[in-house]
């Protein structure tokens, strides 16, 4: 892992249009390896570890009523900190899905599939939108 | 969305290495605005949405006790469902942070990174691992 | 378990103000020996029942918004799912500090009284939430 | 709130065999009224404060593997932790329904009584278990 680069800022600033499931995957592994913790990386304790980082992602919005799109009146630094809380759920449920030879990229693909054919674009109003992916 | 494509085996079953988190953020884009679903996409919304995801990942490992990695004893259906999970969950955090107007691929790799500062290779002997990432 | 008792409306209607933690951790004892399932009610199965539970409850508020208080608007029915979710959540807990020789009772007036201590009445001015119990 | 009770061992460490679901409620309103914290316990902030808990909970467990019932080999400290973890989920459930207008005692009796219907006695012979509660 290349610690030169510059930690808050990534790929100089531009949007990281180019980051794949793959990649994550591999950075996780790597992390783990050079760790030995590949012993600690069972699947359930992965999964427990990915319901802890759900936890402290919602702490980030339970007292806050509902907020708007885009997060307009939020701090610099507290939309980092949410983009950290995002990235621990991504990068355990990336390690889960390698963890348990899931292909998480197919597996994505396929199930947005499924969602267009379970939810038919004319059929839906914005009324039984209750049902979705129940 | 191509409906040519077959549902259960996107990309001629070859590994989809080249998914990107940015493809699947303007996926689910398009999947909601072609359903008017913008409206229900707010953010704590999502996050429920998110959590109750989880939960449904949850309940597949819910009573099985320890399970090694691979998962060698499931069944290919109950591999195929595992990844549907895993991709629901996947689904609403990338539109979570869309909405969020976080760059979730940019912000996972600089997490990645602070995670390397935060656990270096040599101080880590496997036993200080309760600490890692809280 | 006394199988006479009206389902829908247990105790004649009357607020359940006497029941305990106790009393639900003796009826999910007797309810897993009955069916053979203590063998199931490991810790973490339990735990990660519970998650599911949780996931189950977050899908009833997902794409509702903001709820007032009281939930004025509701149907009946669907509070009354409302509180088979909640309970959900409470029996496995229930049972999960059970299983751990918990004494959930006892543990939940002491960090009653731990609260107390952490946010004294006088310093709270309903600024500081945003360190409510972290 | 009696803060002359001893905290880490309210009820002279006797079992609490008495704590009620409504004491619970009342002492949690209580210290909410006390903080002038009732504005922020609306239905959903209390909702996405219990799946912070959850993680909380979770994390405790999430490097461990296995575990066995009654957690021998923890140290007090150790259990003490998990009974505050524990408890958190429990504060929150108890007044997310108190905010909901839910009878939590009520339902988690009735609860019981639909287990009961739905998992009968003699056809539960543990192979089924998959089904349970879903």
């Amino acid at each position: 892992m290349d610690r030169e680069i510059e930690v808050p800022n990534p790929n100089n600033g531009q949007p990281c249009k180019s980051v794949t499931l793959e990649v994550l995957k591999g950075k996780m592994a790597d992390f783990a390896k050079e760790r030995d913790w590949d012993q600690f990386h069972s699947p359930r304790n992965l999964l427990l570890a990915l319901v802890g980082e759900v936890g402290e992602l919602s702490e980030i919005f339970q007292w806050k009523g509902e907020v708007p799109k885009g997060l307009p009146d939020w701090k610099e630094e507290d939309k980092l900190h949410l983009g950290e809380e995002l990235s621990d759920v991504l990068l355990y449920l990336v390690r889960l899905a390698d963890i348990c030879g899931v292909d998480l990229g197919k597996a994505a693909l396929r199930k947005v599939e499924l969602n267009a054919i379970k939810y038919p674009v004319k059929q839906c109003d914005g009324y039984n939108t209750a049902e979705q992916d129940e």
